[in-house]
């Protein structure tokens, strides 16, 4: 692949080459890319605003991650928050910092990532900046959505007794990262050795591409239900179920049969004998959705594809447990990924 | 002063430490801190959006920048778009990448000027992120504003033979810049050595705590003034001019006399041996306003304090130049900050 160095545009030549292929496609978005700021017509609805920064060597390892699904996943992360208030992501900005070892290439694949989640969920680019960092690569994205104001669902919401949802499964991503974190060792032994990912595509494209969950917005909408709480699961279920606790004053009881893992997700935490309840609980980056609903919509909830329950909130005395297979309770720790330790 | 480590705080703790002093005071922001997003109604009004990133070592020096002050400029800066816009900033969201480097108090510091510089805005904090980083400090603000539809300005509006008006005075925040380089090489030599400061703080404050031009905006709405394009001086004047008439397709004659330059930004240069008025024309972050108007408005725009005109836009085809004081016609070029060369 040809190297064509950064200073070769300019700061504004070089934003401009990197955004021209993206086109508005949403009402909201007036104006875009190109003046001070961009301009959005949010008249009939509420907007949602969610910020994400993104540090390489602290959030991604460019070791194993492609630029291409780097800026997929960049974007696609910040959608999540979204969706997670029950809104619809519309607009992104994205400002980069990049030293002299990337090319314009890697950031078109940077971009071109950025660009097939934009089509995939229906969101315009509308801003951004883009100068030279010392070290490294670093990506700040803010998200702007829209929501009607009575439909807006936030972690306090949530009552004793309401039912604890899950869509999708836990731990796979966390459970990519750690094959790709032993690859990468294996690698750096012996630069020879081809990767063994074999039987582990599932969980490899839960870590390197993860997915929003637009479509258990849409459902949730088609059905009627309104959670009376929810979140995205960033930081593994614990750390997520302890916020939605906290803010919405109420206890829970999880019941670690009911927590949904993926097949692929066993056998890799067997080969690395870890205990793959934990890697549900406290793994980060599933990007699924937890959410609380009344008891009067279960049977709405049963019949939902990708949604599990998995427990029940109590009162807030009663304190946050998880129940073991032999029936045993446990309390619930934030062990979530926590990137200032 | 005591160090507080950040890791006495988690990621959460850290961020709900940092913002739980600031209260929210605009009507569109229903939500702020605390969930996967904020949420603002715009339902009267068109929203605005821009973003800045800022490094640590490419966009501010610590040895000489103040964390407090650091916090102020980071917020007005984004302001400063905003107004840029014709709109009012109303909302921002913060996000931080910090090195070990940094305590809680440096934080602390730093938001204590975001406050301060919300306060003076009337400006919310509405979200965030706060993380780890490998090496230094990065800033990501992203700021959201509101205005009328028929009122905002955008750079493309200019006509041949509109007026090009500047608030304030520029090259100082340049020349403020120049002296604390200096000042630091001189420590660097000799650690015992004062800084020599003497009557030049008008220049260290354009350098180090500048203000957004909310003034200008009102006047002009109090005068009812829509320029027919505007931007902030954040490049200097000769960049800014430029992305006027290549997006307003015109373009102008400045004259050098006319450039609103200050005393101690000329006694600067001298000392320097820099020319000032290139240093008025190419040096960056004076972010003072820089807009065209209707000859119309002629009687209304010299009435107006810290306003002056400096020309005049023309006919595309007669190009972008500064006459000098002899009448002699230079070409303007952009040799603005370019923080990628």
């Amino acid at each position: 692949m040809s190297r064509t160095e950064i200073s070769k545009y300019g700061e504004f030549g070089l934003i401009k080459h990197l955004t021209e292929r993206f086109k508005n496609t949403n009402e909201t978005t007036l104006k875009g890319v190109g003046d001070d700021a961009a301009v959005l017509d949010y008249r009939d609805k509420q907007a949602l605003v969610t910020t994400d920064l993104l540090l390489e060597g602290v959030h991604f390892d460019l070791v194993y991650v492609p630029m291409k699904h780097l800026g997929y996943k960049a974007a696609v992360v910040n959608f999540s928050d979204i969706y997670a208030m029950n809104g619809q992501p519309k607009q992104i900005t994205v400002s980069l910092g990049v030293s002299k070892r990337f090319s314009v290439e890697d950031l078109e694949e940077l971009y071109a990532g950025i660009e097939l989640a934009c089509k995939t969920y229906g969101v315009d680019l509308i801003g951004g900046d883009t100068s030279a960092s010392l070290t490294g690569l670093t990506i700040s994205i803010t998200c702007i959505g829209e929501a009607e104001k009575d439909k807006i669902v936030y972690r306090n919401g949530a009552k004793p007794n309401d039912l604890i949802c899950v869509s999708g499964d836990l731990g796979s991503a966390y459970m990519g990262l750690q094959l790709l974190e032993r690859e990468k060792i294996v690698f750096a032994a012996n630069s020879e050795a081809q990767p063994d990912f074999e039987g582990k595509d599932y969980i490899l494209q839960r870590q390197l591409k993860p997915e929003a969950r637009k479509d258990i917005i849409k459902t949730l909408a088609d059905k009627g239900i309104v959670p009376t709480s929810m979140m995205d699961i960033s930081d593994g279920l614990s750390s997520e179920l302890m916020h939605i606790c906290s803010q919405s004053n109420v206890g829970c009881r999880i019941y670690e049969d009911k927590i949904p893992i993926n097949y692929q997700a066993v056998v890799m935490a067997e080969e690395l004998n870890m205990n793959i309840v934990t890697a549900a609980l406290n793994g980060g980056e599933d990007y699924e959705l937890l959410f609380t609903v009344s008891m009067d919509d279960y049977d709405k909830i049963v019949t939902m594809e990708s949604v599990g329950i998995v427990g029940h909130t109590t009162k807030p005395e009663l304190g946050l447990h998880l129940v073991g297979r032999e029936g045993e309770e446990i309390e619930l720790q934030a062990q979530g990924w926590n990137s200032l330790n």
